[in-house]
């Protein structure tokens, strides 16, 4: 049964894959939040290396053992997946300026579509400010080292769906 | 027959589809303008949810009535067009950081292909800082609501657009 | 006696005076955390309009009534206080690209002297995104109205102060 | 007699001295605006190089023989000032990004006092992107070479202000 | 033979096509290095519209007697192409603050792949600044006039590719 | 004798105390420089913690032994200073997206007073982009620990300024 005084946040991102700097925004979320829910985002839009099912997979693999975390996926809008969920919060890792429009037009987006729903923004650590999902696939695709910059999982699910 | 002191600027863009930011803009213009074009780019780069022919209408049916503006369309390079319709000046809202470089780079571009016309911006309401035509589309799309953000004309476009 | 699973958070601040823009963050923070200390900085190297005690005079009228709400002051370094009141998390509002790097930098050096205080970020509301103490000042100086910028209470405070 | 359709424009500054940056940005308004008024703010918070009367006496002789153009000083609030004068919009010049925000804030604080009163941005010539005051007045303060920088005019001025 | 104490600098890009902007950055970094590879990117996700061999055909021709200046391709990664190059520096030419975080992001990814290999940022001229590959084409697409953004023979290949 | 073909660079700054974050930049530019002049700075200006000479001290400590380095003061025009010391280049740290604009500005400004002496950006390696002297200063005067942010040598030299 839930306890109604339990603070959950949703942290939605497209994880294809995730990286140590996502689990690092995670670690630091579990600090504040008694439940995170890591949602990933089915956008028919983009192009995702991996599919919903197999990034599922690998945040499985990859968050095994993690207390107060959960796993789902979510289509359409987010925030109405967020309402669904009863989240207090939604979880936006912050790495550079570049980053800091786009987030703050969709935290304004979706405090217009439920006001209830706080964004809050989280930095990730230093060492992890260049890293994204994009450069870690660049990478593994010319066949270099992803050591650091993902979990050791991730690397195994990249070299298979690379063919190696 | 045209009044030589007159001033005349154009306010470009995509209008897929218009919003009230857009609105916002057109109405502080025309403060400081005696006549605004509103100029639909035919661009073939891009792949917009309603056709130039369709943008046109809308325009029409959310300017009804607005004196002092004219809806029209062009293609190859604005400040081409721009210079055709003797135009004084050249009309962008600003809203965020993000819009500022890529904002700037066409301004001295335009400058560089035509030193008379003057590129003139203008801050958008803060209410609408956020707004743009793709989350309109996002929202509008996955059944989620857009009042507030595009006139009540819009609405209907973009209901039949997505088959409701 | 406090529950050890209360979330704690200090939102740290000159508060020289307080704005609707830092009440609209501290609203929206008490929706995350448990409690909220409103910490007055008394930094020597500032000219600040109000004494400390006169700040924390004015945070408990505007605040008064306000459940979860603590107000205090501190000197010395922000992470040493908000050590030594078993902070989870310190709260700082963002409003515009310019309060970034500034606020990454400072967030930066607090988890090199204390890496279990997070940093958590919140965007102010838009109608708020231009507004800063700085700003209510020189208006109140030049007589200006601050209504809708600051509590009725700031405004009394101001007129004194402004000699008024 | 004004004639009620002239469109006319504040375009305030510290002008501490005026250089070709703030001269560009006048020649690109007077394309849009019927007059401008090139208004120095007498900010006592400041510590200017030149006085207020100075200020008025470089303008004055540097825009000698221009059209359209009016010299003028105000103290207290800008957009009091833009009121009292009947203006139609406040110029302001864009140089880089690191102008933006405090524009933005500016902008929208003075449409909270009026808002019938637009600021509209100018961008500045690609040759003046770095030029402000300050960098002119560290040059001549050392005997550098402020060619290019400032007017004839102004280099006069400065070299009798640093005792050459 | 090599001599050892030669610095080597790798100018990597798509060059597509080469523009002033990326000559001017040329022959500053020609101050600082011996010996610059302009290194054209064979990029398979990017859709360029000259193909490697033309470009390299078109830098060939732009870059004709110019002392200290070798015209490559490469595949792959850049880093490990540097690092085959015996490299000891990467050039990236700034224009805006809109590359900046991309740079930085790839920078600080290239020194996590090889820590030895350093790059290096230098300034274009002023009058570049809102130069891109993307703009020159564009113009030209439409007809337009790139003299002074292009060297004379990029707009012999220009009118060629557009069939004129 | 000195070698015509060695490149010499100038790194200036106020140094006021020299961090881990400036050694940085000072290594990584000793892959690309024959031989560094780390300039510091006497700006009558700004009110600094330590002397020139205290500075001067301090740095030769820290500096000892290092090849290729040489350590000196200037007052004046830094680029006057550059242009004394026969300089190819200038050296700058950029750390964040706010160094970018006031460097920029620098940049340009030395380039119209001297355009052969290039300036080069080097980036700080991640773990310092939160680092300045500043935030050392504060650190260091409420006793905090500045460990990992300064040289062993810079500690001391704070400590006896603060009276420990």
């Amino acid at each position: 049964m839930a306890d109604k005084n339990q603070k959950i946040a949703i942290y939605p991102g497209s994880f294809d894959p995730v990286t140590n700097g996502h689990l690092d925004i995670l670690e630091r979320a579990l600090k504040i939040f008694d439940r995170i829910i890591l949602a990933v985002g089915d956008n028919p839009g983009k192009k995702p290396l991996f599919t919903v099912g197999e990034r599922l997979g690998i945040l499985r693999a990859v968050c095994k053992g993690m207390k107060n975390v959960e796993i789902d996926s979510f289509s359409g809008l987010m925030i109405e997946y967020a309402k669904q969920r009863n989240a207090d919060a939604i979880i936006r890792g912050l790495r550079a300026v570049s980053d800091f429009d786009y987030e703050f037009q969709l935290a304004l987006m979706n405090r217009n579509l439920d006001c209830d729903i706080e964004t809050v923004f989280i930095m990730t650590a230093e060492k992890y400010v260049y890293l994204n999902s994009g450069i870690v696939k660049e990478i593994s695709r010319y066949n270099g080292n992803v050591k650091g910059l993902v979990p050791k999982e991730v690397d195994s699910f990249l070299m298979k769906k690379f063919g190696r």
